[in-house]
């Protein structure tokens, strides 16, 4: 382990206060103490590392130059603010981060003021920072609205739409475009070529140079007319920068490692009156490490690591990631079927596309962070007769709903929705959980939901969904690695809305959906040990339910309970619908449903995570011998035991 | 009653193929009849009018010069499509549009080869035409993607997303930017301005000189290396126009009602080797018909009218829309509260904000096609201590699902979201009916979904919902004008979670939630005839549900039916859900729920979609009676009679 790093005199800064007082030619030393600090921490407990490097010197500019926290700062995605945590009261807690009970890998409201907006989400900060700008414009207030955001970012929609109605908050909007040239995954796309032709076709400018051109830009008080006349002229005749045609002031590109350059053009942008202004600052991801320079990911997001080496602790083996044997599967399968193609926006590796990318690179398309894009141009190679596997994160397909529903459900296009990250996540918290996906697909018609219980499942439900062409299909894993199970030599096609009985009781009857199988049949041990034989299905299907094995389980069982990794909506609902739908529940028979509780879960352990949720065997045990013991007329007895 | 125009040379055009045999000088005459044959049929059945006059010239030279249907078109919205479906093989039923059974009031996958992708949402074509190029690239394959889209629906994130990854296309796609200064508002944003800007300080090029400008811009045949270079030197040097910056040729701006024009200029585009390519087209909403040049929507959305003069056909007045009874209730109830702001994303006048905006402009936005822009927008001044209300379709609210789970819920954000159009939508159907919102609402932690009765209900919940600072909350109300019930004085504030008894009864409880209350309360009265006393609530809330008054009416009745508007997954799965939790069917109660089936329902009258739905009150009956002859052991005896 290293040494913690000498700090001297970050040790005297708390808060961007504290920062205010120091001269300007000691902020030099104050950001490399940032780094050491920020690398140490990181180095601690894991995290984003490569994006907080690229920001040490514009987090000190911009506490420094600006009035935070009434100036409202909002860092898009938030995965770079470790740096902005430590300056902002938090830096006793930056061991803690991603840890249970500890601080957010993200800004968070309710950490601090400092985080007046949360993130975790890409390219939501021009929206939200806009809508500060506005409420202290109609309410006469002092504070702006600054938003951060990588040229990654950029590239979605939502930062568009947020551009296009920018120009009500006049001086009051600040853009901060950190161009590092890469998000998770290198660059694509129209709009990263045209910032990399911007960035090499112009030199740094000098800082006197500089500071005269922003002041003659923004310091203007010319007539009105004569300053629309300037405005139109700026557009058409001057071949304005696409963010000027937008309506933006644009100014850059800039060093963002050089605070003699940062500091004075960023006070000028301060005390001008013209707005909104975009100022595009060039950064290096992982700048000023060198393990995370040299690293192709830049150390995005990297596990605990040693100091001096960078050398990050392997994690243990095992079994393989369920995004691998996804993508693998995938690339095999298209070996032989030359309709496969898979869409990922901007998540190659996290989305193990990258292993079918490197197999079938004609056939591989990363739209960037465009969900909304890559659903409906997948819809449009399946209105084509492809076979498109869009694969995408349960937490952000959300991104691409309407898309699902309207382009895709409503047609009854054969795309292939391939879902990572459904259910809990750890240490990524709430934003990145995949809570919602069951209650949001399987209300819609014509969509086909699975999901997989383990890793032999999944590859049968690629092998499924590449087969099946009448209409949407989507199939769901978790986070992290496969249980342990033999791959299968040859994926079985399964058959639609068909679970299988994994186990065979006949008084309690268990319907699981997903990875919590393993639970179940835990569970199913332990009522089993107490005199309840056991039936335990894997229904595979959450849409089209298996209506007869449900209806023979529930006509030959006392108690029936279903399980799943999914918030209120998903399966449990659609049994309980179906059920009550045919009369099978008026003569008495006890149904329970679990389900992730009806709150935003924390970062934490994933056991942990479990645990609160109440998903473990221990769980369905007490759910079972609570419907048992019940009496309806009046209380449940409570069965704690059950956990023990 | 006007006679049939008068189309002699329409009438030898069945197809496109009819089309390309006739002489360039014959597409004159050809494009006046189709625009009096538009005119007289949208006059017999009403519907979009403004959108396809201003679209006829086009209509025919894409036609005429593209290979139909193996070039692929796509029509962005879809409501401008009337002169293409007359082209199209679907003349002799354009009569029957958006009636019961007729033709879509979109383009439609199901209805013709020339509609190879639906549409009615706005900006999805250049992600589907990309993906028809793509495809057929891959596949090696002729065929083109061409898109049509206008300024307006340029202005969403996902056209952007969609440019942003054109590039790969090459000459295979075409995007034909129809530039009306106005898609169904006057137009917002920057780039509205931006386009605005290029138009007026060009002129039209003449032919000869366009010609040429285009033939010089596609057809060099260069060293790659000089290409290279070229395309750098397009974008900072010459300083492009943001079209060609995301990596397009752009051709324009054109004259979109001179055929001499467009003609050649299509011409040369699909006989050109380089692309992606972007026609920028000028045309006039509702050219070509007086009535509706001169009317400030030009006509966008009509009911049938009287071709001579213009005239619409009055609807019969009686009680007030649902979405200006919202809009006028916000817009007093903002006198004394200057933190209620309303957001609308292009539907001023469909939401009702036209009527707040006239009262309180400053504290209006009107943000552009950008859902997902408005929801976080509005979270930002939430978050500033604002009240914001996010007044959204249902259907277009799915645009902004993932900003509403992670700007909105998570951050506990007291947005309002004024859901217009929830439930089923008549001769819009299935792309704009409000199905799914209580499910993928009610799903959400922190959420408060409620549903208007009535309209004096919207104006309670209306209130409610700017006095309601805990977190997010949601009231959705349907299409189309209130039941007629008096509005009241002084709006109530309504006590979150809990529903009101509308009548008692003993053996049978209908729990309703919505306006389909009417239909519940005659059902009543028809069970009441049958010797079965009827309760039926008001539930008020989907979320959180009034679980007091659904445990006291389970325990106090033989049958429980729910009745709601929406997709699996709603209101019914949710009361199902807490009884079951609960053990209140543990014993033999009867619970039934009803909701819009598993299918997406055609447009057709409302009265029959209903119908078709299973929603109205012969239903109610039947279902409980069905209930309670049920025998779980053995079949449904089913009551037909009871909808006689």
């Amino acid at each position: 382990m290293s040494q913690s790093p000498n700090t001297l005199l970050l040790d005297t800064v708390t808060y961007p206060s504290d920062l205010r007082k120091l001269d300007k030619s000691e902020l030099r030393q104050l950001a490399d103490e940032l780094r050491a600090e920020t690398i140490d921490a990181v180095g601690t407990t894991g995290g984003h590392l490569g994006s907080g490097l690229g920001v040490v010197e514009l987090t000190v500019a911009i506490h420094y130059v600006f009035n935070t926290p009434e100036d409202r700062l909002v860092w898009d995605v938030g995965h770079q603010c470790y740096p902005h945590k430590i300056l902002t009261g938090r830096r006793d807690r930056i061991r803690t981060l991603r840890q249970g009970g500890g601080l957010s890998g993200f800004t968070k409201r309710a950490e601090s003021e400092y985080d007046p907006f949360g993130a975790a989400h890409s390219s939501t900060s021009i929206s939200a920072a806009l809508g500060f700008a506005v409420a202290n414009k109609l309410n006469d207030k002092p504070g702006r609205g600054i938003a951060v955001i990588g040229d990654g970012a950029m590239s979605a929609g939502m930062a568009y739409e947020a551009m296009n109605n920018a120009e009500q908050a006049g001086n009051r909007l600040i853009v901060i475009l950190n161009d590092n040239d890469m998000s998770i995954a290198p660059p694509v796309g129209g709009l990263s070529a045209y910032l990399a032709r911007m960035v090499s076709s112009s030199e740094y400018l000098g800082l006197r140079n500089l500071a005269s051109r922003i002041s003659r830009k923004l310091s203007r008080r010319v007539h009105h007319g004569l300053e629309k006349a300037e405005e139109y002229a700026r557009g058409m005749v001057t071949g304005g920068t696409l963010f000027e045609e937008l309506g933006f002031y644009y100014v850059g590109p800039i060093d963002g490692h050089n605070l003699d350059h940062l500091i004075p053009v960023l006070e000028n942008v301060r005390d001008s009156d013209q707005g909104p202004v975009l100022v595009h600052v060039v950064t290096q991801k992982g700048k000023g490490y060198a393990p995370a320079e040299n690293s192709a990911d830049k150390y995005h997001g990297v596990a605990k690591f040693d100091v001096i080496t960078g050398e990050q602790k392997k994690s243990a083996g095992g079994p393989p990631a369920y995004q691998n044997v996804f993508g693998e599967t995938l690339a095999k399968l298209a070996e032989t079927d030359k309709r496969i193609c898979a869409i990922t926006a901007a998540m190659p590796s996290g989305t193990g596309v990258d292993r079918f990318a490197k197999a079938h690179p004609e056939r591989s398309f990363d739209v960037g962070i465009a969900e909304q894009h890559g659903v409906t141009f997948a819809a449009g190679l399946a209105a084509q007769g492809m076979r498109p596997f869009a694969a995408i994160y349960s937490t952000f397909l959300q991104r691409a709903y309407d898309q699902v529903v309207h382009d895709v459900a409503i047609q009854n296009l054969p795309v292939r929705f391939a879902i990572d990250r459904a259910g809990l996540v750890g240490a990524d918290g709430c934003t990145h959980a995949g809570a919602f996906d069951i209650a949001y697909l399987a209300t819609l018609p014509n969509m086909v939901v699975m999901a997989a219980a383990d890793e032999a499942e999944l590859v049968h439900m690629t092998y499924t969904a590449a087969e099946y062409d009448h209409g949407p299909i989507a199939f769901r894993y978790p986070r992290g690695n496969g249980v342990g199970v033999p791959l299968p030599e040859v994926p079985q096609k399964l058959e639609i809305g068909k679970g299988r009985v994994v186990r065979e009781g006949s008084k309690v009857a268990i319907l699981s959906l997903g990875t919590r199988l393993a639970e179940a049949l835990k569970a199913a041990d332990q009522l089993e040990a107490k005199g309840l034989p056991t039936t335990v299905a894997d229904m595979r299907f959450a849409k089209p339910l298996d209506t007869e094995l449900i209806e023979r389980l529930m006509r030959s069982h006392e108690v029936v309970v279903t399980v799943e990794e999914g918030a209120i909506g998903g399966l449990g609902a659609h049994v309980l619908t179906f059920a009550s739908d045919e009369g099978l529940t008026d003569a008495g028979l006890k149904v329970r449903t679990m389900r992730l509780p009806d709150i935003f879960q924390d970062h934490d352990d994933p056991q942990r995570q479990y645990d609160e949720a109440g998903l473990n065997a221990p769980d369905i045990v007490a759910t079972v011998l609570r419907a048992l013991r019940h009496n309806s007329a009046g209380e449940d007895e409570r069965v704690e035991e059950a956990r023990a």
